[in-house]
């Protein structure tokens, strides 16, 4: 994890840096669709270490699932390269963090896609929707400014 | 590639059925993000192969392109189980088609995720953004009683 | 799972029908190497379910766990097309399951791929390699007739 | 690419870094076996970079294809690691490479995997097998001090 230097990426609290590999093309010579949301999937990741997501799933059974997520393909990208993926919070709810993602990418310096992901508390314990606990959500507070 | 008989799936004209893998299953032991946006592909894939996408890219070098796509996710999947994979274009313009994917899963019988997809028509000679074949939305409008 | 009319698949007690997916391809057009490891996980799992192993590891807390495998390519599998993946057992020992997978193209009527799996049992309780529980011992000696 | 100050990789001529992700674990809670072969493929092209691959491709159509490959599982790999991974070549002949390659893990600090890839020469305008132009052939001798 990094904090980015690229102003493109100069919002996004939690920037991770990845290879684009060969095999992730696919018979359109070009990353294939489904890479960038493992990409997002590792920025969100990232983003979930830094405020303690896994720490407070251990402790009180309550972790994100995700609930809708999306991307916008803006130049495709090809291999060699390596990508920088940032994610942020933009709206914070007790249950509910909108998040978004996007992806540089270094050889072409400029932006390659953007998305979205809609995380949600759940009770993994109880099997339904829950709400995030309050020192999480004071976390993503403090690191988004919000 | 199929017509369903699934009520949920009746406005979708192309339905593939794809077997759920042990392996696309992550460590929170259901299947991962990113294996939805294959289920959409190959459901896009199986839709262009009806109105003859590739031919019409042999002939003319005009292709389809994904700009965007989306997923909501209503129940997580689990192995063992058989999706359908509805594909239907909402709407069409000379060089945009917005699709619409549903998987539905056999063992829980009912909708697991619905998504969309934003395929643009792109001129893989000169690079740049085209307009799909008059034929080819032809086909389309047939298909979809547009 | 099926038992298979294909010759080439005669002597596999366990036999599973996979679909290519365009998806699966890389860049040099066709099915990229990781997918054949993906559709032997696939019927080693299937092979697994017919002997109960995941019963015996939920009771007893030992497991089978991929110690190596390999795979021979014969021929370039390209979508569209299925394949038959077959699974069998071609020696026993107590602690040690050496399997055996043939991928059959349908399109091609002929093999694709073969390849081999070592399955070791695993304590996943005691972290530490163990021996399978005799009853599925047996189960495999009765389904392979070894 | 670099070139490994890790004992275990000093065999290595190419070595290449690689982040493990969480994506890549699957229900039992550590990487998948498909992805180690997507670290080998990894370094493979790594080092067809280096002794210019691609490049001979693209004048003769002579370029390699992957006739086996195989892996030895040693120690399971979880998020969060990073990799390293070796590719070296042990056996030359005119129309075939026999390669090795190991995956250490930085978090554990010992080798996860071993593996082995056939390439073969493959001469895809005729599509049949072929030979190296004897110019890559004094590049992997060189490499390898063969």
């Amino acid at each position: 994890m990094m904090t980015s230097t690229e102003p493109s990426l100069a919002e996004y609290p939690v920037v991770i840096e990845l290879p684009v590999l060969w095999g992730q093309m696919d018979a359109f010579q070009h990353v294939n669709n489904t890479v960038y949301f493992r990409f997002f999937e590792s920025a969100r990741i990232a983003y979930g270490d830094r405020i303690g997501t896994h720490e407070f799933m251990r402790t009180t059974g309550i972790g994100p699932i995700l609930a809708a997520t999306s991307c916008r393909f803006l130049k495709p990208l090809r291999y060699p390269d390596t990508v920088l993926v940032g994610c942020r919070t933009l709206r914070l709810e007790a249950a509910v963090m909108d998040q978004e993602y996007a992806v540089f990418s270094r050889r072409q310096q400029r932006l390659a896609a953007t998305g979205t992901g809609q995380v949600v508390a759940y009770d993994y314990q109880r099997l339904k929707k829950s709400a995030y606990p309050e020192e999480l959500l004071e976390r993503v507070r403090r690191l988004e400014h919000l």
